[in-house]
């Protein structure tokens, strides 16, 4: 920045001194929409937005009053920067319901799981390095990856996950490329948008393909013990201690303590609560004993048994929905949990251009190509079914397939795709708490 | 990684694939050594934890359990990348207490002002920029810096902290260099760790002198309402709007919610919210709202009065034992505020090497070198009254002088220093709270 720029005029007088990364960063048009698209009458099945509504509030606030002023000075005072050993022991009893075996002392408490997502590529990750991700893959960790100037190599996933094979010829030709391929970030579990679980067989197949290529595994499983009809497949974690496991209570709990967790070998979990100490000294402490107070004094496991049976109805409900409403020619995920349903339309479609029409009849769901790091998913969308109410979801997948028929018809009369595509990125720098 | 790597024995099998900045991350033999100094026998002058215990606990536990019962929807919810904007109003009316005209969209809420930091160097710097500092300067912030493999360059400062004439020379000799100068990093109010405040018209001309030369200026002003004799110098940012000004609750109120915000013009702020939705989508919600309840619910000002009552006494303590006790070649400053005094000890000692003694003589301190980048002080210490008790910061200054003193003698005798030096950098990567 010379001392003209200093004093001119212009919008950003900063535009010369920002990193290279921060280049990178643009506000979506996306977002902007959304913005407009929180107004009541709009049914938004695009949120990733937990529903709290059944916890017990009263109770709640009643057993955080009595932990604020009994302990009160440990609870609002620094803490560690690995995380409170009162909620590291209680995550090894979480994950032990999905068969991962783990010590207190490996774990390291992160602002929410996505700081688990950005601590990890921290540590691991040089510009120009490579990340395999599932096609498509969560919007907030292609956020993060962009954000280290990392390249997001999609592997064809299918209806069962990741394809094993397809993810030996990737990593054999990104090596011969000379590619540095540091990790396959993975959602085993109802995937972030696809909706999709992997069977045991193939999570098998991947985490071997991985060890044999150096290439480290990071499980991401945020939805894991939102099961809606079998039991859960056992996490990668579950028997293979080299993988590096991400957590959040943001779905069995609540999202607005930002508490996730990292489970690592020794190594990284040492280096993650250094990166964790030069990041923000310490994850947010009064959070921490707040959950821990919350999974002591209320029935937990009960909560996310009422959750689910919520979740489930909704699900049912998008799910008939669709069958009865959409056009041929549309498919979609049948997810067996989570909160979302991974659409794909006819082709010719362009689902990022056809959203303002869809918010102008009053629904809203994001577009597939926030999904993907490389240009796909123009005729995809991610539908969740997790925030409104039934009757409403219903709604909402009318108003989706009017506007898809009415496309439908425009193309197939003048044979073009209607309206004028957004300005800006086709995926956003970072996702945003409504694309979570 | 190779094959054979990944299915080795060696202690950290993941060695060879972390990122260069990860390189850079080592544990301190300092860190180490204060997990055993954490026994109650020990008199801690290290630590810069706040003292809360004068706080209303009951009443505040109360508030926060009505504020989960009526709003807990909301409250535990995903939140705003930004922040919310109930708090960004209430920071409005903090900062006006130092002079500061601000408008809350021009605030970004972080996870505490150490992630301030963190977005702020994260925006600005790329690998081998330069950020200047005071000298000495905050070891957490040293930490974040060589967390983005920035070159840290002290400036020369003094009791009345950054000399503005070294400051444009530096510049001048980095330009000189090629080097690329991305931001001066300051705290002028009872500076961390040197306890020393930079009058008006230094303020002035430092930051005439950084917008001359394009550099950008980040005020961190953590302990700006701790003035415990007069009233504060006002802000660089009351009267430069282009200043990156860093606040913080964690010395007002608590600093377990870790809530601190960055306020910066309008392109700058955009950016950093974008860049915290990628390191964690957002703030830590209830932490926000639970401090905008404090607010709202309790008389905040007054405890501020109360806390620098506290405070006072403690520093007057500090200052009447060293008076009293340390040995004469000794020198340290006299903060008009915050919870730092900064002692020089005669030529000769190494109070890194000295540290294993003191600890062995029930007394703690950090030694001077971890809030350099560049190897100085050794014979410095930092000095906290801010936690111990008055009676106990008296002891701990007795059981000080009394290991300075031994110290001398040795040398004095044998002409060398005694002790081993510990293993391990001089400075440690994190922080660590216990070194805030």
């Amino acid at each position: 920045m010379t001392d003209q720029h200093r004093h001119d005029t212009r919008l950003d007088q900063f535009v010369d001194s920002y990193s290279q990364r921060t280049n990178g960063m643009r506000v979506s048009a996306v977002r902007a929409l959304f913005a407009v698209a929180n107004r009541p009458e709009i049914v938004s099945l695009a949120g990733g937005m937990p529903n709290i509504k059944d916890l017990p509030l009263p109770a709640i606030g009643d057993s955080f009053a009595e932990m604020v002023a009994q302990h009160g000075m440990q609870v609002m005072q620094y803490g560690s920067g690995q995380g409170e050993p009162v909620i590291r022991e209680r995550i090894v009893e979480v994950m032990a319901l999905e068969g991962i075996s783990a010590h207190p002392d490996d774990i390291a408490i992160t602002a929410g799981s996505q700081q688990g997502l950005d601590l990890v590529t921290r540590i691991f990750c040089d510009p120009g390095d490579v990340v395999l991700a599932e096609s498509p893959s969560y919007v907030g960790a292609l956020g993060t990856f962009l954000s280290y100037e990392v390249e997001v190599v999609h592997v064809v996933s299918d209806e069962n996950g990741i394809d094993p094979q397809a993810l030996r010829e990737t990593i054999a030709r990104l090596k011969a490329d000379g590619k540095r391929v540091k990790f396959l970030y993975t959602i085993p579990n109802f995937s972030n948008p696809a909706g999709v679980t992997q069977p045991l067989e193939r999570r098998v197949e991947v985490a071997a393909t991985c060890a044999d290529a150096g290439v480290i595994v990071v499980e991401d499983n945020p939805y894991g013990l939102l099961a809606l009809d079998a039991e859960p497949v056992p996490a990668i974690r579950s028997f293979d201690e080299n993988v590096i496991y991400l957590g959040s209570f943001s779905k069995t709990f609540a999202p607005g303590f930002r508490v996730g967790w990292v489970l690592a070998p020794h190594a990284v979990r040492e280096k993650l609560v250094l990166a964790q100490e030069s990041a923000t000294l310490c994850p947010p402490v009064f959070s921490q004993f707040a959950i821990a107070n919350y999974l002591t004094h209320h029935d937990w496991q009960h909560q996310i048994t009422v959750f689910k049976d919520m979740y489930r109805e909704r699900r049912d409900t998008l799910l008939d929905a669709l069958a009865s409403e959409m056009p041929s020619g549309t498919s979609w995920t049948h997810p067996a949990g989570g909160f979302f349903v991974w659409v794909t339309l006819p082709e010719g479609l362009d689902t990022q251009a056809m959203l303002p029409r869809a918010v102008d009849a009053r629904v809203a769901y994001v577009p597939g190509g926030a999904f993907y790091a490389d240009g796909q998913g123009a005729r995809n969308v991610r539908l969740s079914y997790c925030f409104p109410p039934p009757d409403r979801i219903r709604v909402g997948v009318e108003r989706f397939a009017d506007v898809v028929r009415h496309e439908l018809e425009v193309m197939n009369t003048f044979g073009v795709r209607t309206g004028h595509p957004l300005p800006g990125t086709r995926r956003p720098a970072g996702p945003g708490p409504e694309l979570t």
